[in-house]
């Protein structure tokens, strides 16, 4: 049985807090976002010790406050969905679990309060929202940009591992412990801080040798920073550029690539086929 | 009343001040950003103690004399506009005013003097000649594309702040406050240092396993650095291919935007006029 | 003689350890990325301090583990190729004994301990296996958009290098030595770090004359980092476009690479079969 | 007279110096840019002090060789030329002069050593037997594609600027003079360190407010480091696609859009008129 018969106010409240269509559902996204956003906030300004050390007990309080609205939401998730099982075991499911568990844990075994910091994933419950409202088709066209290159980035990022090996070898040779170079991980987190230009300046090379073999990495960084950039462009623009265009033909020279907006033949002025009665 | 009737000598002003056809207007525009660039170069060294302490004096008195210059301006741009009240309530009325106000209150309030720090603002008063006088086309050309992108380039940072935060919260964990990860904020703040590929060095990690997944985070800024670049060049490409397109009009329908291999009109099927005749 | 006579245990040996078609080749693929990824990580962790003085003793006899295999590998290839000597000369074969050969060397001669550093090049065996196994059209996509580049991109380096001893030389002559401006190779390396954005931060201009030019050299690399990054998106992107060329072939002259619109060969004048008979 | 009449003599040493067609033209490039390469290595190589005290002496007569080299050239460059004044005016005349006037000044005056660094510009002097040989067609295209973006570019460096100074104020009245935001200048100079990515981290904000908003920048300068690779990509890659296409129209049916290897229109299957009658 996957899916049970639900009354009539299940089904009402399912289409609130999942749904989206109703004004009550987006007033319901609405309003979870920015409790989601005071919740995550609260629980970055209690890190901070002075804060902390002042508010600590304000914070502990607004943040039962979270605690008991995210608590009720979830039980109410599961008393209306049509499928309970598959709610609670589903990645959002999951996620709404570990929201409000570490507060009670804390609770329990005031030693696990370090475990609170798991409320920061709280933050991912906001795709839920983002998934439902809006902006799925840019995301879907950034998603498919990036799954097109995906093997493309693989390959790339195989040579760079390669790439950052070696220079990390090689200045581990070359400067050695006495300039920071301690073992061959440290250099190759030398390799990966530099060929990516992030350039910390914590493991610098000191050697005239060093410096010039780190500066020819440097260089080869910034060539193929051009790559990854490159490859998502090219595909981004044929995404777009496949979205503006239609596999339509033309039923009498049956030739394609016409604009979405057509409704006759460019080459032969003949009637189009509507739009609607081919997948894009 | 909306523009009141001016006199003759209010529109030759309003042509020459306001306008930047005749080359009266022109000058006047050549003379007013450098007067801006005099004006903010003198506030930038007044900045620098070691001159402050030697010519302040001087830089006062020159100071003084934009101020009144640029008072001048003020009421005379006031006095001959069409609508005075739609011009003082514009964006650039408030800044002609924002630049001139500083120094006037520093004089009646000596204590008000980091106040002066206001008149920077001047800088923003170069756009309206800009907008004015050219570069019009390429700036619509870029502020386009990224229109066209505002939704792409929002769900990419909303996955950035995202992904900062959650590789934030883990240096957090990991190295904690003895290597200066103190809190949330800051270790955020190195985040973003971080994937941005600014890489500072004030806070950096020093742990084994907070490099290994900090050069994990410099890897996935690196790759997501293509992202917004492969969004805006996608956008900008088909902004250019566009302006490729012909403006051919359909001699039946009169609409445009036909590929330049159409012959006919995709939107009613007619002949289009054969190419060669008009200029791309 | 080029290729020997074989026998058939030579031949299904081969077809294990060169090929990749058969099920045990797949599964011989595996097993050795495996072992090589494990017998360099060995290397890494023997180079921490800590590691090697608890541990020393383990990692070198794992290591000779690894070196017996490697050996027997060798051995085996050696035996089971047709062209023994063709085998041993290529890059491949060569590889294939730098990674054994430091073991042997540093039994041999104990104060050669440093050459071990050679064992890491075993990650070079890892290509070998990659170009077999697959990726190899996304591979061929990318080296190709880097040699079709491959001279504007020397273009670009050239003009580089100038661009960074121009503003080497000019630090060396603005800074000196009492800021870190030793001498003009540090300059010049300066420069590099500089406009490459990586940024060390370990030499920094500190007069505001020096600062004045380096935040122009700054600019200068911020706007030439865009173009290896335009060459070779521009490059891939062409490179995409041509495979959406159809693969139709002319029927008359039997050549293909005719666009999607086109009716009649470009070659020979003669009717195109339509597009729709056969998939892109 | 722009032209004086030259003798045979003089039009064969010419043709060697200035011609890159013949074989001795080119084997004299080949050596130029030899000797060029090595005076540049040994004026850095004397810039080094360890160098300097031990190699000193050598160094000197070794550039006393160049020099007298580089005299003797300019003085057979000026000989053979058909128009002295032109060849002596040029850019690349001056540069041949400065490339060894330094030398003698500093012999006639020793107190001005420090002009000897002027003769790095001789690197310069490569760019005129590159400009000769090779690689122009990629230079050229290189150009251009900056060129046709120099309006966008100067548009986008406005707004650059004036978001550096804004960044840079807001930081100066933040932080103040003592986190080393001293004045406006030094303030501009972060600002252009953390916008283009740099990031030495000699200067960084330490208040909470300061990082808050330093973040905010490099966010805005990660996203807007796309727009000039943008503009460069799209205008090389409508560079690269106008050169695979001719504009010849079918004499037929008057489309274009042909490639460069077609010889019969794609559209209608008639002769297309040869590629040599119309330029690109």
């Amino acid at each position: 049985m996957t899916a049970r018969s639900i009354t009539p106010l299940q089904k009402k409240f399912y289409e609130v807090i999942f749904g989206t269509e109703t004004p009550a559902g987006k007033w319901f996204d609405i309003c979870l976002i920015m409790v989601i956003l005071s919740s995550v906030t609260i629980v970055m300004l209690d890190s901070i010790w002075d804060l902390h050390a002042t508010y600590g007990e304000l914070f502990w309080r607004i943040e039962w406050v979270f605690t008991i609205l995210f608590t009720i939401e979830y039980a109410v998730r599961i008393w209306c969905s049509p499928n309970r099982k598959a709610y609670v075991l589903s990645i959002y499911g999951v996620v709404d679990l570990l929201a409000i568990l570490p507060t009670y844990i804390a609770l329990a075994f005031p030693q696990a309060a370090s475990l609170l910091i798991v409320r920061l994933l709280r933050i991912l419950r906001i795709f839920r929202v983002l998934r439902l409202v809006a902006f799925l088709n840019e995301a879907n066209l950034l998603a498919g940009a990036l799954r097109r290159s995906a093997r493309k980035i693989f390959v790339f990022f195989s040579m760079m591992m390669i790439i950052t090996m070696i220079f990390g070898c090689l200045l581990y040779v070359v400067e050695g412990p006495e300039s920071g170079f301690d073992n061959i991980p440290i250099s190759i987190y030398w390799a990966i801080v530099t060929i990516t230009t992030v350039g910390y300046g914590d493991v610098v090379p000191v050697t005239a040798l060093g410096r010039a073999i780190s500066a020819t990495g440097m260089l080869v960084g910034y060539a193929i920073i051009a790559v990854p950039t490159g490859i998502i462009t090219a595909e981004l623009a044929s995404g777009l550029r496949g979205s503006h265009r239609t596999s339509r033909n033309c039923s009498q020279c049956s030739r394609a690539g016409h604009d979405l907006d057509a409704r006759y033949c460019k080459y032969c002025g003949s009637d189009l086929p509507p739009l609607g009665r081919e997948g894009d």
